[in-house]
């Protein structure tokens, strides 16, 4: 489980053991057997999952046998591009240890964190091979010894570090929620990340109150609309929202009061021609210089809340440049500063509060209960099958999306595969062009790199020749 | 008006400049013709003000000419010891403007601040000669014009960023609050900063909730008591707080749950015994190390806030080696380690919020109620004489008080000031012995260091020999 996005940090070996280690008790027992199923036609195993999907299992119904069993799911094979995500069966049923619910899974939630993590940016994510997905929704198709909250049949959604995008996920019970009576799947896999985040800063961190201020970067994204539908709980809180123009309309209409094109215009300006005296709370999602600014705009008891850094990411593979200027631009604040201001610095990312079950369980129980009220809704940008997920991440990298993007495991009809077959290869063929267009811009760059070095190089060779006979002279001058 | 405590800081020309502006149109007009009266026994003018002080002057009483009215005030003559604030008597009616109120002065509360603002630590304060103080309570003896909610005799408690240890003061009436029924001026001098500091802190930047648990140091302080006060305004609030071990039954009492005596205990180690987890909120009012260690010990979700670097001050002057190793030690945070974390660090200072009127005036109502609910009641911990203003800063400064010092306007009776004047005495003579001490311990190291240094000389010089003798040899070898 998440939030928005992550830090660049590499995790230490060590770590990256107990990481995995989990992960084993999580997956299935017999995860090792995957099989590498990138393309169309499905196999029979696959199909068999999504009936079983499709219908879901009552208490009574047999278990099908061990060896038999068998589900899709979504790997990171590797940190790189879109194609790095890859749809492969695993077999074997899972193990359930005590305190453990298996979910049959139907939809799947998208975060920044995951597009970091695929680009070896999110130290939470247990290192390739591994399924990615921080959050599902489904149905309880078996509990483990000790379980007595839930029961076969239940809908639930699930939050969890990783391991969500695939059919069949075994997490313990703490990680699963009951799921509102009138809440689609759909909604509830869009839930848990976008609303805790969002809850947790502006009510813990940030104490929302009435008559405040906020500022939410990337206001039409999914952190963004939960935080927008939040403050709109609370009376007369003055919204700015940045987002690209296009994306006005909708935003205004979900309760910013202030869009604002940070494309075409300087957010900072804005904002002090409205609220000279500045904000109560920012919330960044952004990182480097963007902290500067917003820690600038805070009024006195304003709080800065930090959770990610999506300035890093600057394309579908990781962009060296875009990383170290971010981390380089990253802020520090110091306390004198913070003394003199009035001012906080919070720092916020759901995948290291995994073990906080109550505290989740205390927010999420807050969360819900605006739901029923009808006070907040998650709003679905739009829901791609398994076999898209690249689309679906290139959707959210290119920031083309208003709200959730959602991942279904209802699998693709036949003739819906063949045009995707087709647009894939088109989608390829743009990738490739613009990367060779890349390469040859480097490999210009490069020559010319190459040259301005051989002439420093024969400039210093210059130089060290007029240095010998200066200190020649100079040693003759000495002896005489 | 200040909080506890107050980071060193240097103020720049044209800041100060401002200020004195500023202080001079609180201060009477004509304040500069002041005499100095470091002295017993006191001028009859200063008898006459204290009478004026004893009986409120009545709604209908003529107010004295304005040559003859004078009235006596604490005056920091220059940065320094405790003898750096001398009592004087201030000459000329104090002129009204427009949302002005007249108080007389009954009572005087004793800042943190104002100790380091006698050392020259505080840059709220303008720069002497200047009257210091930042709370008192008493009468309101006249009313500027479009004064409409304050009326002549109102019992008053007055907030401001200095000049509140005198008897007569002139302020905007958004800096005075009414007294509510019961509260003596003690209590109302002893309020205002520390309650809206450990108020605003706990409930603003800390959200403190039921089952959280807080560390206060210098827990038997003004702030540290009125924080224990208003933890106890929470239920099931786990209250560490650090004193020496003498005034650990009074905190108790008070409400801190577990005692630490800093001084012969880790602190750290103590707090993690018994919380392994660690703490949901540090108030951390010293700096230095402790902000490090007061971070380390916070759970996920916690809330460091820093409002002070009492560590700064280790003596009666200005101890260069303190600051310095205060201010290199001071806190600096990356958002990244906030983020990974889920923390926040928040600095608070009373002193920066001067013109946040509708910020304070909510704080206060919200003291207030809790006051006339009988839930917070400050603790005096004693009162002195402004004649007395050296033994009430050297009563702070050594840790000596548990709860608030404060300032009486009540001029001291003739064989008090006898007494205190032969104590005075016997106390210079300590401090020049202690002085002494000092200076001969710093020749003594001086002269070692001198020796270090010739020492060392006289080794490079010896190096500088052979470097160039090895000159020599390797010029012979290349013309070899």
């Amino acid at each position: 489980m998440s939030g928005e996005d992550a830090p660049a940090q590499q995790q230490n070996a060590e770590e990256q053991k107990q990481q995995q280690q989990q992960q084993e008790t999580k997956t299935p027992a017999e995860s090792p057997k995957t099989e590498s199923k990138p393309d169309p036609p499905p196999s029979s195993a696959s199909t068999e999952a999504a009936a079983a999907a499709d219908t879901p299992a009552p208490a009574e119904e047999k278990a099908p046998e061990e060896d038999t069993f068998s589900y899709r799911a979504l790997v990171l094979t590797g940190y790189g591009g879109y194609d790095k995500v890859k749809l492969q069966v695993k077999k074997g049923k899972p193990a359930l240890k005590s305190g453990e619910v298996m979910v049959r899974v139907k939809m799947c939630g998208l975060n920044f964190a995951d597009l970091m993590a695929r680009q070896g940016l999110y130290d939470r994510l247990p290192s390739p091979p591994v399924t990615p997905g921080m959050e599902c929704s489904g149905i309880i198709e078996a509990v483990g010894e000790d379980v007595t909250d839930r029961k076969v049949g239940d809908k639930v959604l699930v939050l969890n570090r990783s391991g969500m995008w695939q059919e069949v996920v075994v997490v313990a019970t703490t990680h699963t929620f009951l799921i509102p009576e009138g809440m689609s799947f759909e909604e509830a896999a869009a839930l848990p990340v976008n609303y805790i985040t969002a809850y947790l800063m502006l009510f813990d961190f940030g104490h929302l109150r009435p008559n405040q201020s906020v500022l939410i970067h990337m206001a039409a994204g999914g952190v963004g609309i939960a935080a927008t539908q939040l403050c709109k709980t609370v009376n007369d809180v003055t919204l700015f929202g940045t987002a690209s123009a296009s994306k006005h309309e909708v935003i205004s209409q979900g309760g910013v009061t202030h869009p604002i094109d940070y494309r075409t215009r300087d957010y900072v300006e804005e904002i002090r021609k409205i609220s000279p005296k500045g904000l109560d709370i920012v919330l960044d999602p952004l990182g480097g210089s963007d902290t500067h600014k917003g820690y600038n705009l805070l009024k006195p008891m304003g709080k800065l809340i930090s959770y990610g850094a999506a300035n890093m990411l600057a394309g579908q593979k990781k962009n060296l440049f875009a990383v170290a200027k971010t981390w380089y631009q990253q802020f520090s604040v110091h306390t004198l500063s913070l003394i003199q201001g009035n001012r906080s610095v919070c720092g916020f990312h759901l995948g290291y509060l995994d073990s906080e079950t109550e505290l989740i369980a205390q927010a999420m129980a807050a969360v819900m209960d605006l739901y029923r009220q009808g006070k907040i809704k998650p709003r679905i940008d739009s829901t791609y099958h398994l076999e898209q997920v690249g689309d679906a991440m290139r959707r959210m990298q290119e920031r083309n999306n208003i709200g959730k993007i959602i991942l279904t495991t209802e699998p693709m009809k036949e003739e819906e595969k063949k045009e995707e077959a087709k647009k894939d290869e088109e989608k390829k063929k743009e990738d490739k062009k613009k990367d060779d267009k890349k390469k040859e811009d480097k490999k210009k760059d490069d020559a010319k790199k190459e040259e301005k070095k051989e002439e420093k190089k024969k400039e210093e060779a210059k130089k060290d020749d007029k240095k010998a006979e200066e200190k020649k002279e100079e040693t003759k001058k000495e002896e005489n």
